[in-house]
């Protein structure tokens, strides 16, 4: 036990800057009060979720949704408020000119732009100390014959590679796939298969990123997991959960019993230790989600906890245990050794590990203690406030 | 061959106001050159789709998308222009109040604010002579736990009740059913029977609307529609097409084959002469779209198109080959009747309906040599493009 | 907690003769050491279940898989291994003549065989005393075309009406739907709409049956459950999990959350006490699994355990702080409430209540001291083991 | 149009052994008059497919299902007959030792066993002249914790590489993947990615084959097709169609324009050509299907023309307009080039090629005028009937 608090305490889940903006889906945003107004004030909320949770000690950007003047002066802000900068997060999905993609675009002019906006993210990454591109295309067609499927794969793989090659030391690119929306026919990065195939191509620096939520109905995601930390191209996680297709929700909300399969087979594969603190640069644990209804800042912190539940229930299935039932063909019997895991409350470990970290047992209650949401409800009046668009 | 071009030329097909403004995705709405400003730009639109296909006599309007102070006014301008006002579509789903629900929320003052513009909408099918109210509710939870299930349904009942209770002589309300978004736990409303339960505790005037993008995948459609038809509770189609979730993609790009399977089954269940012409109201054909990235009224008249193709091969089905093969149990042989409609080219033949009609065969060509939207690409500069937001 | 004990202790869960004799996949079925090999033997086995939970008092029995000379016999056994007969299940499915359907098949010859076949599962019901009758339909076409879906349905509710017919006093059937399979174009019953909407018309003694793996993806069945409550049309459960379609796996496997969820609407619509034990049937819950790779005896018993698990956390859900949240409309909060009870470990309540009972705690661990299985595997040798085709 | 007809002349769909033979779902196996009691009678009926269309040139066969004593005697009465051996079909999933997996199983032996079976296939392709060796493994588990994902892989790259390594000069294997059954929560080869990241080790004699029914529900199956052929890495397709999970209906039955769809990328992607007729195999075009309800040798006649039919219509495409309306952007007219293609009747077309090539314009008719089936209906009396456990 004492091991599984060591580890729990080093866990290390990065919050996103555009959880704390608005969001919505295509039918309606729903602005909330309090909501930042600048990326400022966008890392100054995150703060208070690695503040109320201790393991949430990293914030990934979007570009250019947090477009500011002097990278450093952010980075340094950030480390004021007791954060640091995560991943860069790239977008070449809002300019009038993505219309029919960015990278894949049957025009060359469009795919150079892209490409530049991308070069320009790893500038970000230099200015701010970053590791981490993250790349999220969301290049596709919407009818049959619009365009070359196979042309839209050769363009992609250039542009990759063009980026691949830009990067420096110690610094990696994360390739995100998704099945669909915003393109609804055909998507050039719609599966894991895909983005593992380019990342080869290219070479370490180049992994696949996980989002919990860009799936087929029945994928099973931990086998994913475990597929691509067996092959060393697991590179990170955006976590989220879903009922139906990219829904957003926080993570573990829709199928706790997953995040824990999800969470058993990191910890299988030797890749809880995270990203921060060795020459490897190990996998990412960020969130990304969408609070279209719930408050920003509480459901960041929710999520950080049920990341956490999930890690520490899996961190106690009886490695022993399993294997012998495994070995044995007990199919009850190994399956009920994970269960036996699942099935525990590990809430007071929790409380107990917080308590030893000098923090409230409970996350929740002293955030709602705390007033900072009244504060920020009460100044952030006026401006603009943060949001996809913006 | 007569028989089924009669029915052809009486084919009626409605366009929704909202096709010919912007619409996007979550992600981005690109804008497009043309694009009308106000409803009566709108209906000028929707004019031409009928202009060069002659099937599309009936516009759909959006309360408050379209609102207008003079809707008699409104009335009269489609009439100048060619066509006619179709169903009223109500709008409870883009006020701040909406959050956690229109009629079903927990606050009986947002269910009463709603209810009134259901209430206010039926004013509106008074002063435009509409006979068909179009009910979509966004409603429902993104959490497990969020709100109580089953007393939504009660409140849904009342609101329900009470809109029936409005509806004047010859005027009927259609209840829309939709799996998920924007909520993305439990939608009220989430499918075929719930609808068809809450209308038939209602009576004849309460009809179920098929969205055919608002299904669970492998949902066989023609199915739902054949046992609506038999019940008499199939009250129109919201028409689109899908690849995964709710696309709205032009009906027919995804699967033409489902398609004509649906035609199929509107036509053996002699529902194909529509809801204009009788005493009974009979099955609303709408479109309900979103031209994302192709050019609006072209992307009509092409949905159009694809609706009289699938109706053609539908109406060419050997009905007694077919009863035949079905009666000895021959499955291949009833399975080949209906695909050598299927596969038959029936676009000389309509090409040749509308020349009899005075047409032009080609309605794509014609309206790009018209000229049409190089006018309105010059004229349309200035004020707001109309959009789901506006 | 005093309730919540009472509550459970009288919680009654079936368990179908089937789960006890071999089964498997289209590709193989894996024969097991110690199945029976008749009717008996099966209720033995069943009695097993009952024996060590305590809460498996019924056995639901399959004609004609489960046919024997003397019903009344059979019940007398039942009775003394500690049992009794529950749901009768027909089948219309397994006879050469069933090839293009049963009771919605073209020949109306072979429709009176399946008709007889369900009547004479009434006989059984009146010979057993069992007072619910399952009927499960396979009918349904492979291609389109093949046979025309609205005579089906027809076919379907003549059949349904004739059996209606013939139940007696305190009789009721449930109708069970599925959305595919063996049927792979339409099923003639393929969702809850289409057995609601028959069962209503037919009267209170029919009732919709919910197989959990029988939906579509995405659909959400706590919501199903919760609407036919609410209409008072919901007959039973067949219990089982699933990843993908209709896997049959244990309850509980698969997604333990959505178990959760389902228990908390069947108790918030006032139905847990289940059917044995007054005027009104009530819900009958029932097992309907297939254990092909694990341990029949075993597999019952862990899915029973299964079932009372989320069903005693169900119960822990604080009704008066989760309807003060939803009625603040606090998303978190009333999630919190929620996941605070499924989160509890409820397996040492769930032990001192079987100690309480008689019982050893731990039903899995007791069986498999008890020698149970060997035994059955060193008396059952020779004779043709019990399974799908027997 | 003369180059498409010699394409189409040239055209090579290898047909099934177990096509001819009974099969069924888990409910049920419907047994058919007539049915081959041996694979020399399977071959027989598959020439009769050959004979009637002229593009079924070779025939799969399936070990231990097609075993012979003398597979160079089998081998030459293939030739008699008038057609050739094509794939050899392992079957690791139908001895009791595969309960818990074969190469994946956890104990070695088993795995031994199973490899020893691949190996003996092997043989057979040496005894038949066969060039392709079709993997499909049905390992998995049913249960989380059941098995460890990660060893199971590891197991199973060490058994393809066994298999690789004895390949002789101008032999290959397909590796087959599918989403689920008969496993039910991980399938070891689930998908495209897993089973070319194995491939892509191995080497040039190790490719992929894309069954058509064997993927998730919203899969683009076209663009695994553009991929795989980019990769190198498309070995050739099993073709059959679903409209839920895998179904095994006549290909094209279920959906022909997605059909159409991935011959486009076939053609576009320059492997039309097939395996027969140069040092590289090409890809190979063969059916795999169930023809449950329907009977055997017209099913495979109509699926065959089916093919046809999809492929003419993706031949008749117009590759420069389709790449200039792609170049300039324009979505409507793009789509519109591919329609028109699928929207016309090729079926004249196909009726001259036959008449061309000597064979009757109509495949269906003529087979049923021909009076094989009456014949083998009468001779096959007695024996047992072939099926997928004989």
């Amino acid at each position: 036990m004492g091991d599984i608090r060591a580890t729990l305490r080093a866990q290390a889940i990065e919050t996103p800057s555009w959880a704390y903006g608005n969001s919505g889906t295509r039918f309606k945003v729903f602005a909330q009060r309090g909501v930042p107004r600048d990326p400022y004030e966008k890392l100054a909320d995150a703060a208070q979720v690695h503040a109320f949770t201790g393991v949430a000690p990293t914030v990934a950007l979007h570009i250019p949704w947090d477009r500011v003047d002097d990278y450093a002066d952010l980075a340094r802000h950030a480390s004021e408020v007791g954060v640091r900068i995560g991943a860069i997060n790239s977008n070449v999905f809002q300019d009038d000119d993505y219309r029919l993609g960015s990278v894949t675009n049957p025009d060359p002019a469009v795919r150079r732009k892209a490409l530049d906006h991308l070069l320009a993210c790893v500038d970000v990454m230099d200015a701010t100390g970053s590791d981490t591109l993250k790349l999220w295309f969301s290049d596709g067609t919407n009818y049959p014959g619009q365009d070359d499927i196979r042309s839209r794969q050769d363009r992609l793989a250039e542009a990759l590679s063009a980026v691949y090659e830009r990067l420096g030391e110690g610094q990696r690119f994360l390739l995100e796939y998704k099945l669909f929306e915003p393109a609804f026919y055909v998507t050039d990065v719609p599966d894991w298969g895909t983005a593992y195939a380019h990342c080869l191509r290219l070479g370490d620096k180049a992994q696949v990123v996980v989002d919990t939520g860009h799936h087929a109905p029945g994928t099973n995601i931990e086998f994913i997991v475990a597929f691509l930390l067996r092959e060393g191209k697991l590179g990170g996680f955006d976590f989220n959960s879903r009922f139906y297709a990219d829904d957003d929700l926080m993570v573990g909300a829709a199928d706790p019993f997953q995040l824990f399969r999800i969470m058993y087979e990191v910890i299988r594969g030797g890749a809880l230790s995270g990203r921060h603190g060795g020459p490897e640069q190990g996998v990412a644990f960020m969130l990304d989600q969408c609070h279209n209804i719930e408050p920003k800042i509480p459901g960041q912190i929710r999520s950080v906890m049920n990341i956490q539940e999930a890690t520490a229930k899996a961190l106690r299935v009886d490695g022993d245990a399993l294997a012998a039932a495994q070995a044995e063909g007990d199919v009850l019997a190994a399956n009920a050794v994970l269960m036996d895991a699942y099935n525990t409350d590990v809430r007071p470990l929790l409380a107990e590990l917080r308590q030893e970290m000098g923090l409230d047992p409970d996350p929740m209650a002293a955030y709602a203690r705390s007033g900072y949401f009244e504060k920020i409800a009460a100044e952030r009046v006026g401006g603009t406030q943060a949001g996809w668009g913006a």
